[in-house]
Protein backbone atom coordinates (compact mmCIF):
# COMPACT_ATOMS: atom_id res chain seq x y z
CA UNK A 1 0.00 0.00 0.00
CA UNK A 2 1.40 3.42 -0.81
CA UNK A 3 0.01 7.12 -0.31
CA UNK A 4 0.55 9.71 -2.36
CA UNK A 5 0.06 13.48 -2.13
CA UNK A 6 -1.13 15.87 -4.59
CA UNK A 7 -1.33 19.77 -4.67
CA UNK A 8 -3.76 20.81 -7.23
CA UNK A 9 -5.33 23.74 -8.95
CA UNK A 10 -8.46 24.69 -10.22
CA UNK A 11 -10.95 27.57 -12.05
CA UNK A 12 -14.18 26.51 -9.48
CA UNK A 13 -16.54 28.31 -11.77
CA UNK A 14 -18.11 25.14 -13.90
CA UNK A 15 -17.97 23.06 -10.27
CA UNK A 16 -20.70 22.73 -7.69
CA UNK A 17 -17.15 22.38 -5.01
CA UNK A 18 -14.73 20.11 -4.60
CA UNK A 19 -16.46 16.77 -2.92
CA UNK A 20 -18.68 14.43 -4.71
CA UNK A 21 -22.02 14.63 -3.87
CA UNK A 22 -23.46 11.42 -3.50
CA UNK A 23 -27.11 12.25 -4.56
CA UNK A 24 -26.38 14.05 -7.49
CA UNK A 25 -25.00 14.14 -10.68
CA UNK A 26 -23.47 17.51 -9.88
CA UNK A 27 -19.68 17.57 -11.53
CA UNK A 28 -17.24 18.40 -8.57
CA UNK A 29 -13.64 18.50 -8.88
CA UNK A 30 -13.14 15.42 -6.78
CA UNK A 31 -15.39 13.58 -9.50
CA UNK A 32 -12.91 14.10 -12.32
CA UNK A 33 -9.89 13.56 -9.63
CA UNK A 34 -11.21 10.24 -8.98
CA UNK A 35 -12.03 9.23 -12.38
CA UNK A 36 -8.44 10.61 -13.93
CA UNK A 37 -6.50 8.48 -10.69
CA UNK A 38 -8.78 5.12 -11.07
CA UNK A 39 -7.90 5.50 -14.73
CA UNK A 40 -4.48 5.98 -14.13
CA UNK A 41 -3.44 3.18 -11.50
CA UNK A 42 -6.07 0.86 -12.72
CA UNK A 43 -7.67 0.47 -9.46
CA UNK A 44 -10.33 2.41 -7.40
CA UNK A 45 -9.04 5.64 -6.13
CA UNK A 46 -11.01 7.97 -3.43
CA UNK A 47 -8.50 10.78 -2.81
CA UNK A 48 -9.57 12.70 0.44
CA UNK A 49 -8.92 16.58 0.50
CA UNK A 50 -7.49 19.18 3.02
CA UNK A 51 -10.29 21.89 2.19
CA UNK A 52 -13.87 21.31 1.04
CA UNK A 53 -14.46 24.17 -1.21
CA UNK A 54 -18.25 25.59 -2.36
CA UNK A 55 -19.30 25.61 -6.03
CA UNK A 56 -17.79 28.46 -7.60
CA UNK A 57 -14.63 28.80 -5.66
CA UNK A 58 -11.18 28.41 -6.72
CA UNK A 59 -7.86 26.79 -5.70
CA UNK A 60 -4.30 27.79 -6.12
CA UNK A 61 -3.11 24.88 -3.71
CA UNK A 62 -5.71 22.27 -2.88
CA UNK A 63 -4.16 19.29 -1.49
CA UNK A 64 -5.44 15.81 -1.65
CA UNK A 65 -3.81 12.62 -1.01
CA UNK A 66 -5.32 8.82 -1.52
CA UNK A 67 -4.00 5.12 -1.00
CA UNK A 68 -2.93 2.93 -3.82
CA UNK A 69 -2.06 -0.64 -4.29
CA UNK A 70 0.17 0.21 -7.27
CA UNK A 71 3.54 1.87 -6.83
CA UNK A 72 3.24 4.87 -9.71
CA UNK A 73 5.36 7.65 -8.68
CA UNK A 74 9.13 6.46 -9.37
CA UNK A 75 9.20 9.70 -12.61
CA UNK A 76 7.07 12.22 -10.50
CA UNK A 77 7.03 14.66 -13.30
CA UNK A 78 5.41 12.15 -15.52
CA UNK A 79 2.67 10.54 -13.35
CA UNK A 80 1.22 14.80 -13.15
CA UNK A 81 1.31 14.64 -16.73
CA UNK A 82 -0.60 11.73 -17.38
CA UNK A 83 -3.18 12.80 -14.90
CA UNK A 84 -3.31 16.03 -16.38
CA UNK A 85 -4.10 14.17 -19.84
CA UNK A 86 -6.96 12.71 -18.21
CA UNK A 87 -8.34 16.17 -16.31
CA UNK A 88 -10.65 18.70 -17.70
CA UNK A 89 -7.99 22.24 -18.43
CA UNK A 90 -9.40 24.11 -15.67
CA UNK A 91 -8.16 21.56 -13.04
CA UNK A 92 -4.47 20.94 -12.85
CA UNK A 93 -2.17 18.60 -10.60
CA UNK A 94 0.82 20.88 -9.91
CA UNK A 95 2.69 18.61 -7.77
CA UNK A 96 3.10 15.04 -6.77
CA UNK A 97 5.15 13.40 -4.11
CA UNK A 98 5.03 9.96 -1.95
CA UNK A 99 4.10 10.38 1.75
CA UNK A 100 4.28 8.04 4.63
CA UNK A 101 0.86 5.83 4.74
CA UNK A 102 -0.40 7.66 8.14
CA UNK A 103 -0.17 11.10 6.23
CA UNK A 104 -3.75 12.49 5.99
CA UNK A 105 -4.23 16.10 3.43
CA UNK A 106 -6.78 17.16 5.98
CA UNK A 107 -6.11 15.95 10.05
CA UNK A 108 -2.25 16.78 8.71
CA UNK A 109 -2.85 20.24 8.07
CA UNK A 110 -1.44 23.24 10.57
CA UNK A 111 -2.90 25.95 8.66
CA UNK A 112 -4.83 26.91 5.43
CA UNK A 113 -3.97 30.30 3.63
CA UNK A 114 -7.34 32.22 1.98
CA UNK A 115 -7.45 34.94 -0.40
CA UNK A 116 -10.78 36.49 -1.21
CA UNK A 117 -10.56 40.06 -4.01
CA UNK A 118 -13.49 42.70 -4.37
CA UNK A 119 -13.43 44.65 -7.62
CA UNK A 120 -14.47 48.10 -6.29
CA UNK A 121 -14.17 49.72 -10.11
CA UNK A 122 -17.54 51.52 -11.40
CA UNK A 123 -17.86 48.83 -13.81
CA UNK A 124 -16.89 45.34 -13.16
CA UNK A 125 -13.70 44.49 -14.91
CA UNK A 126 -14.70 41.43 -17.20
CA UNK A 127 -10.96 39.83 -17.24
CA UNK A 128 -11.39 39.47 -13.47
CA UNK A 129 -15.39 38.93 -13.55
CA UNK A 130 -14.51 35.12 -12.25
CA UNK A 131 -12.51 36.10 -9.49
CA UNK A 132 -13.69 38.82 -7.81
CA UNK A 133 -17.17 40.23 -6.19
CA UNK A 134 -17.99 43.43 -7.51
CA UNK A 135 -18.48 45.82 -5.21
CA UNK A 136 -18.92 49.30 -7.14
CA UNK A 137 -19.56 51.44 -3.62
CA UNK A 138 -17.39 53.35 -2.03
CA UNK A 139 -15.43 51.81 0.79
CA UNK A 140 -13.15 52.83 3.62
CA UNK A 141 -9.94 51.15 3.72
CA UNK A 142 -8.61 52.19 6.82
CA UNK A 143 -12.10 51.09 8.39
CA UNK A 144 -11.44 47.74 6.82
CA UNK A 145 -8.41 47.67 7.88
CA UNK A 146 -9.01 48.39 11.28
CA UNK A 147 -11.94 45.64 11.31
CA UNK A 148 -9.67 42.96 10.08
CA UNK A 149 -7.33 43.32 12.94
CA UNK A 150 -10.02 42.46 15.07
CA UNK A 151 -10.69 39.28 13.75
CA UNK A 152 -6.38 38.12 14.36
CA UNK A 153 -6.08 35.56 17.17
CA UNK A 154 -8.25 32.35 18.55
CA UNK A 155 -11.82 33.43 19.02
CA UNK A 156 -15.32 31.40 18.60
CA UNK A 157 -16.29 32.42 15.27
CA UNK A 158 -19.78 31.16 15.87
CA UNK A 159 -21.48 34.24 14.13
CA UNK A 160 -19.43 34.00 11.12
CA UNK A 161 -20.42 30.02 10.19
CA UNK A 162 -23.05 29.25 7.75
CA UNK A 163 -25.78 27.48 8.22
CA UNK A 164 -25.90 23.78 8.09
CA UNK A 165 -22.18 23.54 9.35
CA UNK A 166 -22.06 19.73 11.00
CA UNK A 167 -18.32 20.65 12.74
CA UNK A 168 -18.78 20.55 16.75
CA UNK A 169 -15.56 23.01 17.97
CA UNK A 170 -16.10 26.69 16.71
CA UNK A 171 -12.87 28.08 18.06
CA UNK A 172 -10.63 28.94 15.19
CA UNK A 173 -6.99 30.90 15.00
CA UNK A 174 -6.81 33.43 12.64
CA UNK A 175 -2.73 34.04 12.51
CA UNK A 176 -2.56 36.65 9.74
CA UNK A 177 -5.20 39.10 7.84
CA UNK A 178 -3.60 41.05 5.04
CA UNK A 179 -5.33 43.95 3.49
CA UNK A 180 -4.09 44.98 0.42
CA UNK A 181 -5.18 47.37 -2.38
CA UNK A 182 -4.27 48.07 -5.73
CA UNK A 183 -5.80 49.90 -8.17
CA UNK A 184 -9.51 49.58 -7.36
CA UNK A 185 -9.49 45.86 -6.25
CA UNK A 186 -9.11 44.87 -2.21
CA UNK A 187 -7.63 41.99 -1.34
CA UNK A 188 -8.24 40.20 1.84
CA UNK A 189 -5.21 37.31 2.97
CA UNK A 190 -6.54 35.06 5.81
CA UNK A 191 -4.29 32.48 7.16
CA UNK A 192 -5.58 30.54 10.27
CA UNK A 193 -5.06 27.01 11.73
CA UNK A 194 -8.47 25.90 9.78
CA UNK A 195 -11.79 27.65 8.88
CA UNK A 196 -15.70 26.85 9.75
CA UNK A 197 -18.49 26.57 7.06
CA UNK A 198 -18.66 29.98 4.72
CA UNK A 199 -16.30 31.81 7.58
CA UNK A 200 -14.08 33.70 4.94
CA UNK A 201 -16.64 34.62 2.83
CA UNK A 202 -18.98 36.14 5.93
CA UNK A 203 -15.88 38.15 7.38
CA UNK A 204 -15.34 39.41 4.03
CA UNK A 205 -19.03 40.03 3.69
CA UNK A 206 -18.71 41.85 7.13
CA UNK A 207 -15.80 43.76 6.28
CA UNK A 208 -17.70 45.36 3.06
CA UNK A 209 -19.97 46.39 5.42
CA UNK A 210 -17.74 47.90 7.77
CA UNK A 211 -16.36 49.88 4.40
CA UNK A 212 -19.73 50.78 3.49
CA UNK A 213 -20.10 52.41 6.72
CA UNK A 214 -23.29 49.90 8.28
CA UNK A 215 -21.17 48.67 10.50
CA UNK A 216 -18.66 49.77 12.86
CA UNK A 217 -14.97 47.95 12.67
CA UNK A 218 -15.15 48.37 16.75
CA UNK A 219 -18.42 46.84 16.90
CA UNK A 220 -16.49 43.29 15.62
CA UNK A 221 -15.61 41.84 19.21
CA UNK A 222 -19.06 42.27 20.13
CA UNK A 223 -20.36 40.50 16.77
CA UNK A 224 -17.89 37.34 17.70
CA UNK A 225 -18.67 37.67 21.12
CA UNK A 226 -22.53 37.28 20.98
CA UNK A 227 -21.99 33.91 18.72
CA UNK A 228 -25.13 34.97 16.09
CA UNK A 229 -25.06 34.09 12.85
CA UNK A 230 -27.33 37.20 12.43
CA UNK A 231 -25.23 40.18 13.58
CA UNK A 232 -22.50 39.42 11.21
CA UNK A 233 -22.73 40.65 7.86
CA UNK A 234 -23.95 38.61 4.65
CA UNK A 235 -21.76 35.91 3.35
CA UNK A 236 -20.05 37.70 0.15
CA UNK A 237 -20.38 35.78 -3.34
CA UNK A 238 -17.93 32.55 -3.71
CA UNK A 239 -16.12 33.19 -6.89
CA UNK A 240 -13.79 36.10 -5.27
CA UNK A 241 -12.85 33.50 -2.88
CA UNK A 242 -9.16 31.34 -3.47
CA UNK A 243 -8.11 28.64 -1.36
CA UNK A 244 -3.96 29.48 -1.76
CA UNK A 245 -1.91 27.42 0.54
CA UNK A 246 -2.13 24.22 2.89
CA UNK A 247 0.24 24.37 5.30
CA UNK A 248 1.81 21.31 7.06
CA UNK B 1 -24.58 66.49 -34.48
CA UNK B 2 -22.65 64.97 -31.43
CA UNK B 3 -19.23 62.94 -30.86
CA UNK B 4 -18.42 60.34 -27.58
CA UNK B 5 -15.74 58.69 -26.70
CA UNK B 6 -15.89 55.85 -24.83
CA UNK B 7 -13.11 53.40 -23.12
CA UNK B 8 -14.49 49.42 -22.74
CA UNK B 9 -12.79 46.56 -21.34
CA UNK B 10 -13.59 43.03 -22.76
CA UNK B 11 -12.72 39.31 -22.25
CA UNK B 12 -12.07 38.43 -25.84
CA UNK B 13 -12.54 34.85 -24.88
CA UNK B 14 -15.75 34.29 -26.25
CA UNK B 15 -16.07 36.62 -29.04
CA UNK B 16 -14.55 36.78 -32.90
CA UNK B 17 -12.53 39.99 -32.35
CA UNK B 18 -13.72 43.67 -32.14
CA UNK B 19 -15.04 44.73 -35.61
CA UNK B 20 -18.19 43.77 -37.12
CA UNK B 21 -17.66 41.26 -39.60
CA UNK B 22 -19.99 42.29 -42.39
CA UNK B 23 -20.23 38.52 -44.08
CA UNK B 24 -21.28 36.80 -41.30
CA UNK B 25 -22.70 36.32 -37.71
CA UNK B 26 -20.08 35.68 -35.95
CA UNK B 27 -19.74 37.65 -32.28
CA UNK B 28 -17.78 40.47 -32.03
CA UNK B 29 -17.38 42.88 -29.69
CA UNK B 30 -18.55 46.37 -31.82
CA UNK B 31 -21.87 44.36 -33.23
CA UNK B 32 -22.69 44.20 -29.23
CA UNK B 33 -21.30 47.50 -28.18
CA UNK B 34 -23.55 48.92 -32.07
CA UNK B 35 -26.48 47.24 -30.92
CA UNK B 36 -26.33 48.79 -27.11
CA UNK B 37 -25.86 52.08 -27.95
CA UNK B 38 -28.88 52.16 -31.30
CA UNK B 39 -31.08 50.74 -28.62
CA UNK B 40 -30.36 53.76 -25.98
CA UNK B 41 -29.70 56.69 -28.31
CA UNK B 42 -32.80 55.55 -30.69
CA UNK B 43 -30.89 56.33 -33.94
CA UNK B 44 -28.28 54.00 -35.73
CA UNK B 45 -24.78 54.33 -34.30
CA UNK B 46 -21.81 52.94 -35.63
CA UNK B 47 -18.94 52.70 -33.29
CA UNK B 48 -15.38 53.79 -34.45
CA UNK B 49 -12.51 52.09 -32.88
CA UNK B 50 -8.91 52.80 -31.61
CA UNK B 51 -7.30 49.59 -32.75
CA UNK B 52 -8.75 46.38 -34.54
CA UNK B 53 -8.60 43.48 -31.52
CA UNK B 54 -8.15 39.80 -32.84
CA UNK B 55 -10.74 36.95 -31.96
CA UNK B 56 -9.46 35.87 -28.58
CA UNK B 57 -7.81 38.86 -27.60
CA UNK B 58 -8.77 40.98 -24.82
CA UNK B 59 -8.58 44.58 -23.65
CA UNK B 60 -8.88 46.90 -20.35
CA UNK B 61 -8.77 49.80 -22.15
CA UNK B 62 -9.95 49.76 -25.93
CA UNK B 63 -11.25 53.48 -27.28
CA UNK B 64 -13.87 53.87 -29.40
CA UNK B 65 -16.01 57.12 -30.52
CA UNK B 66 -19.44 58.03 -32.61
CA UNK B 67 -21.61 60.42 -33.62
CA UNK B 68 -25.28 61.29 -32.90
CA UNK B 69 -27.67 63.47 -32.87
CA UNK B 70 -29.32 63.27 -29.88
CA UNK B 71 -27.21 64.50 -26.78
CA UNK B 72 -27.18 61.81 -23.81
CA UNK B 73 -24.24 62.33 -22.49
CA UNK B 74 -25.51 65.44 -19.64
CA UNK B 75 -24.86 62.80 -17.00
CA UNK B 76 -21.78 60.45 -17.81
CA UNK B 77 -22.11 57.96 -15.42
CA UNK B 78 -25.99 57.73 -15.92
CA UNK B 79 -24.84 56.82 -19.71
CA UNK B 80 -22.02 54.17 -18.82
CA UNK B 81 -25.04 52.58 -16.75
CA UNK B 82 -27.35 51.99 -19.29
CA UNK B 83 -25.05 51.24 -22.22
CA UNK B 84 -23.66 48.35 -19.93
CA UNK B 85 -27.60 47.14 -18.83
CA UNK B 86 -26.84 46.77 -22.81
CA UNK B 87 -24.03 44.72 -23.20
CA UNK B 88 -23.23 41.23 -22.20
CA UNK B 89 -20.99 40.75 -19.10
CA UNK B 90 -17.90 40.36 -20.39
CA UNK B 91 -17.82 43.99 -22.46
CA UNK B 92 -17.97 46.71 -20.05
CA UNK B 93 -18.41 50.24 -20.45
CA UNK B 94 -15.61 52.07 -18.24
CA UNK B 95 -15.68 55.94 -19.14
CA UNK B 96 -17.84 58.24 -21.53
CA UNK B 97 -16.77 61.61 -22.62
CA UNK B 98 -18.05 64.24 -24.53
CA UNK B 99 -15.26 64.88 -27.47
CA UNK B 100 -15.43 67.52 -30.27
CA UNK B 101 -16.23 66.43 -33.84
CA UNK B 102 -13.20 66.05 -35.36
CA UNK B 103 -11.85 63.63 -32.75
CA UNK B 104 -11.05 60.21 -34.55
CA UNK B 105 -10.22 57.53 -32.19
CA UNK B 106 -8.00 55.53 -34.12
CA UNK B 107 -6.61 58.90 -36.58
CA UNK B 108 -6.00 61.14 -33.35
CA UNK B 109 -4.41 57.98 -31.34
CA UNK B 110 -0.49 58.57 -30.48
CA UNK B 111 -0.01 55.57 -29.02
CA UNK B 112 -0.85 52.47 -27.70
CA UNK B 113 0.00 49.79 -24.68
CA UNK B 114 -0.50 46.36 -25.55
CA UNK B 115 0.78 43.55 -23.10
CA UNK B 116 1.21 39.84 -23.24
CA UNK B 117 1.77 37.06 -20.44
CA UNK B 118 3.11 33.58 -20.83
CA UNK B 119 2.74 30.94 -18.18
CA UNK B 120 6.20 29.55 -17.16
CA UNK B 121 5.04 26.97 -14.92
CA UNK B 122 4.98 22.87 -15.61
CA UNK B 123 1.78 22.90 -15.38
CA UNK B 124 -0.81 25.76 -16.89
CA UNK B 125 -2.37 27.54 -13.92
CA UNK B 126 -6.27 27.33 -14.49
CA UNK B 127 -7.45 30.30 -13.18
CA UNK B 128 -4.82 32.42 -15.97
CA UNK B 129 -5.62 30.39 -18.55
CA UNK B 130 -7.57 32.15 -20.66
CA UNK B 131 -5.15 34.95 -20.23
CA UNK B 132 -1.65 33.45 -20.76
CA UNK B 133 0.56 31.52 -23.51
CA UNK B 134 1.30 28.43 -21.99
CA UNK B 135 5.27 27.65 -22.41
CA UNK B 136 6.08 25.47 -19.82
CA UNK B 137 9.89 25.11 -21.16
CA UNK B 138 12.78 26.23 -19.30
CA UNK B 139 13.12 30.39 -20.64
CA UNK B 140 16.07 32.21 -20.08
CA UNK B 141 14.88 35.69 -18.98
CA UNK B 142 17.66 37.03 -19.23
CA UNK B 143 18.03 36.35 -23.17
CA UNK B 144 14.44 37.62 -24.29
CA UNK B 145 15.24 41.12 -21.85
CA UNK B 146 18.40 41.16 -24.52
CA UNK B 147 16.20 40.64 -27.64
CA UNK B 148 13.64 43.06 -26.27
CA UNK B 149 15.94 45.84 -26.11
CA UNK B 150 16.75 45.36 -29.92
CA UNK B 151 13.26 45.77 -30.53
CA UNK B 152 12.94 49.83 -29.08
CA UNK B 153 12.93 52.83 -31.59
CA UNK B 154 11.78 52.85 -35.27
CA UNK B 155 12.06 50.06 -37.47
CA UNK B 156 10.63 48.95 -40.56
CA UNK B 157 8.85 46.04 -39.15
CA UNK B 158 7.38 43.76 -42.18
CA UNK B 159 8.99 40.36 -40.59
CA UNK B 160 6.80 41.17 -37.69
CA UNK B 161 3.42 41.62 -39.65
CA UNK B 162 1.02 38.66 -40.22
CA UNK B 163 -0.16 37.87 -43.05
CA UNK B 164 -3.14 39.10 -45.02
CA UNK B 165 -2.57 42.85 -43.77
CA UNK B 166 -2.88 45.90 -46.38
CA UNK B 167 -1.66 48.61 -44.42
CA UNK B 168 0.80 50.24 -46.79
CA UNK B 169 3.13 51.72 -44.45
CA UNK B 170 5.27 49.19 -42.00
CA UNK B 171 7.64 51.86 -40.15
CA UNK B 172 6.44 51.95 -36.65
CA UNK B 173 8.25 52.91 -33.62
CA UNK B 174 8.49 51.05 -30.18
CA UNK B 175 9.32 53.90 -27.59
CA UNK B 176 8.75 51.32 -24.57
CA UNK B 177 9.32 47.79 -23.81
CA UNK B 178 9.12 46.43 -20.47
CA UNK B 179 10.10 42.50 -19.85
CA UNK B 180 8.57 41.75 -15.98
CA UNK B 181 9.07 38.19 -14.60
CA UNK B 182 6.59 37.09 -11.33
CA UNK B 183 6.16 34.08 -10.17
CA UNK B 184 6.67 31.78 -13.10
CA UNK B 185 4.60 34.33 -15.50
CA UNK B 186 6.58 36.30 -17.57
CA UNK B 187 5.08 39.89 -18.98
CA UNK B 188 5.89 42.18 -22.03
CA UNK B 189 4.55 45.84 -21.60
CA UNK B 190 5.18 47.26 -25.42
CA UNK B 191 4.81 50.51 -26.13
CA UNK B 192 4.54 52.11 -29.45
CA UNK B 193 3.02 54.81 -32.04
CA UNK B 194 1.20 52.24 -33.77
CA UNK B 195 1.37 47.94 -34.30
CA UNK B 196 1.28 46.00 -37.80
CA UNK B 197 -1.32 43.28 -38.09
CA UNK B 198 -0.02 40.53 -35.44
CA UNK B 199 2.88 42.43 -34.79
CA UNK B 200 2.67 41.85 -31.26
CA UNK B 201 2.27 38.33 -31.16
CA UNK B 202 4.75 37.72 -33.47
CA UNK B 203 7.69 39.84 -31.31
CA UNK B 204 6.20 37.46 -28.14
CA UNK B 205 6.54 34.52 -30.34
CA UNK B 206 10.32 35.54 -31.41
CA UNK B 207 11.24 36.29 -27.80
CA UNK B 208 10.09 32.79 -26.92
CA UNK B 209 12.47 31.54 -29.21
CA UNK B 210 14.93 33.70 -27.89
CA UNK B 211 14.25 32.30 -24.21
CA UNK B 212 14.55 28.22 -25.56
CA UNK B 213 17.86 28.93 -27.00
CA UNK B 214 16.43 28.23 -30.79
CA UNK B 215 17.16 32.02 -31.66
CA UNK B 216 20.10 34.26 -30.41
CA UNK B 217 18.91 37.92 -29.21
CA UNK B 218 21.94 39.18 -31.36
CA UNK B 219 20.19 37.96 -34.35
CA UNK B 220 17.40 40.19 -34.13
CA UNK B 221 18.64 43.30 -35.45
CA UNK B 222 19.58 40.79 -38.39
CA UNK B 223 15.97 39.31 -38.91
CA UNK B 224 14.24 42.52 -38.63
CA UNK B 225 16.90 44.07 -41.52
CA UNK B 226 16.02 41.17 -43.53
CA UNK B 227 11.61 42.21 -44.11
CA UNK B 228 11.11 39.07 -44.44
CA UNK B 229 7.93 37.16 -42.40
CA UNK B 230 9.37 33.86 -42.54
CA UNK B 231 13.09 34.74 -40.66
CA UNK B 232 10.87 36.01 -37.08
CA UNK B 233 9.44 33.19 -34.48
CA UNK B 234 5.95 32.30 -34.81
CA UNK B 235 3.32 33.85 -33.96
CA UNK B 236 2.06 33.61 -30.67
CA UNK B 237 -1.80 32.95 -29.85
CA UNK B 238 -4.29 35.58 -29.08
CA UNK B 239 -5.23 34.52 -25.49
CA UNK B 240 -2.19 36.23 -24.15
CA UNK B 241 -2.57 39.72 -25.59
CA UNK B 242 -4.21 42.81 -23.76
CA UNK B 243 -4.85 45.84 -24.94
CA UNK B 244 -4.21 47.72 -22.27
CA UNK B 245 -4.27 51.70 -23.27
CA UNK B 246 -4.85 53.98 -25.95
CA UNK B 247 -2.94 57.29 -25.78
CA UNK B 248 -3.75 60.71 -26.99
Amino acid sequence: MFNTKLVIAYKGTNYCGFQVQNKSNNPTIQHYLNGALTKIFGEEITTHMASRTDAGVHANGQVVNFKHLKDRLPEPQRLIMAINANLPKDIRVLEAEKVSLDFHSRYNAKGKLYSYTIDNHIAQRPLTKEFTWHVPQPLQLENIKKGAKYFLGTHDFTSFRGSGATTKTTVRTITDFQVLEENRYIKFLIEGNGFLYNMVRIIAGTLIEVGKGKIKAEEIPRIIEVKDRKKAGPTAPPQGLILEKIYY
